[in-house]
């Protein structure tokens, strides 16, 4: 399970108040204590609230860098911000994210190529988030058949088959775990399976047991990775459990803090 | 999920010493204490060091009807003793287990048809537990077959993929999960599942996380129900969040509180 750290997002107001004034501690100490507590990446965002998003994701790349030597994950829905990210990235990222819709795809596997990122694809389109997961496996076939075209390898692609709050999206839940496990045998090596964890309990009461209840399922299906808070120390628990439950690590009595003084 | 209550059983040395002093007391605590739990069956079993199972059984089931109104799971490889503990049922019971033999089959098949009882099939047969799914899909299939031979509605058959404790057996885990996942492709409607839950985690540390997480990402691949410690509170939490995310039960804040106070 590659764990990816939600931290650094500006709809946190420690980040916002970060970026806004050009204050670098904040996110440093978050990228530091994220990469200690077993973040393979950090997700980047610059939050809703920020006027100039290309220049602030830049200057969180550079901040976050000066930190951490981990991957990052760069988060927007501003294609521009993302390039001036993907532009001072010292290593290969990630681009969070693409939605099935041409002119989003054409450019953003165009980038992915140019910068040697990855990334990940969201079952959706104009019409917005289907509820099958037929309908969710069809736009993950048209991400896929994309990134193939710009000759892009499909292990770089993650899909998300986006997940809805459980207190207002519910029936979403089983075509989730529908749609991880279809995505396996969609091409052969198949594309890489991601989703935003904690949008499972936006909302709802248990917020904790719910986000690892739902991760270790999604793992049972599928799941490869999750934008997730990994300062959740339950969470790394279930997750670092279930890898032994699914043979993708070795039993012995300390696995869990085995799993915790890794990355993974 | 229907939860099985695991604690009237002979391996317990204060249920042990119950059954060889004939003292109704601790077997009739355990039931109240599990039906209060929520436990939907109560498992039997008399134990290894019992010299005569069959009036053991009969024994056993007379005291816990005394202290509980739940169906009774009778749990024994004696089908002598299981015949026995039938014939005193008030209400129809569920027969734990029948391998894949066929002079077994043939037995346990009739009994269950005479009295009206569910079975429980083990995907095994003389040769012991196959480790890969197709092999334990077979022996299902076997099941399933004889199962409808004696005229038996499939929904009564319950196939145990059995499990082995993952710090032997790791590599049985994903093969576990797969025949849970393929069980239910086996007939229209198809069999039910269960399993020994506690066994995944016998002889490791951390065994209430690893069960609790078992179940889950089990109950994620079909999973229908457990024989389990129905007095572990985090494991009806974690089952609890898991039928909401399953979509099994109706999102509300205190749903937690409320599958505790349902039998399910």
């Amino acid at each position: 399970m590659i764990l990816i750290g939600e931290r650094i997002n500006g709809m946190f107001s420690d980040i916002a108040r970060a970026i806004s004034e050009k204050d670098p501690r904040p996110i440093q100490e978050w990228a530091k204590k994220q990469e200690a507590m077993g973040a393979a990446y950090l997700d980047l965002n610059v939050g809703p609230s920020v006027a100039d998003r290309v220049s602030a994701m830049r200057w969180l790349v550079e901040v976050t860098q000066e930190a951490s030597s981990l991957p990052l994950c760069l988060d927007s829905t501003d294609y521009d911000a993302i390039e001036a990210g993907l532009e001072v990235c010292k290593r290969p990222a990630m681009i969070n994210s693409v939605p099935a819709i041409q002119e989003k795809m054409d450019r953003v596997f165009a980038m992915a190529l140019k910068y040697d990122a990855e990334v990940i694809g969201l079952a959706m389109n104009e019409e917005g988030i289907p509820k099958d997961s037929e309908s969710r496996i069809a736009l993950a076939m048209e991400l896929v058949a994309n990134c193939d075209a710009h000759g892009i390898p499909l292990e770089r692609l993650y899909i998300d088959p986006l997940v809805l709050p459980c207190n207002v999206g519910q029936d979403h839940g089983p075509e989730v775990f529908e749609t991880l496990r279809q995505v396996k045998l969609l091409s052969n090596p198949p594309p890489r399976t991601t989703l935003g964890l904690s949008n499972i309990s936006q909302g709802a009461k248990n917020r904790k047991l719910i986000n690892r209840t739902f991760a270790v399922m999604a793992m049972a299906c599928g799941l490869d990775s999750a934008i997730a808070n990994v300062c959740d120390q339950e969470l790394l628990e279930a997750v670092a459990t279930a890898r032994i439950l699914l043979n993708m690590d070795i039993y012995c009595d300390s696995y869990v803090d085995v799993f915790k003084s890794q990355n993974k």
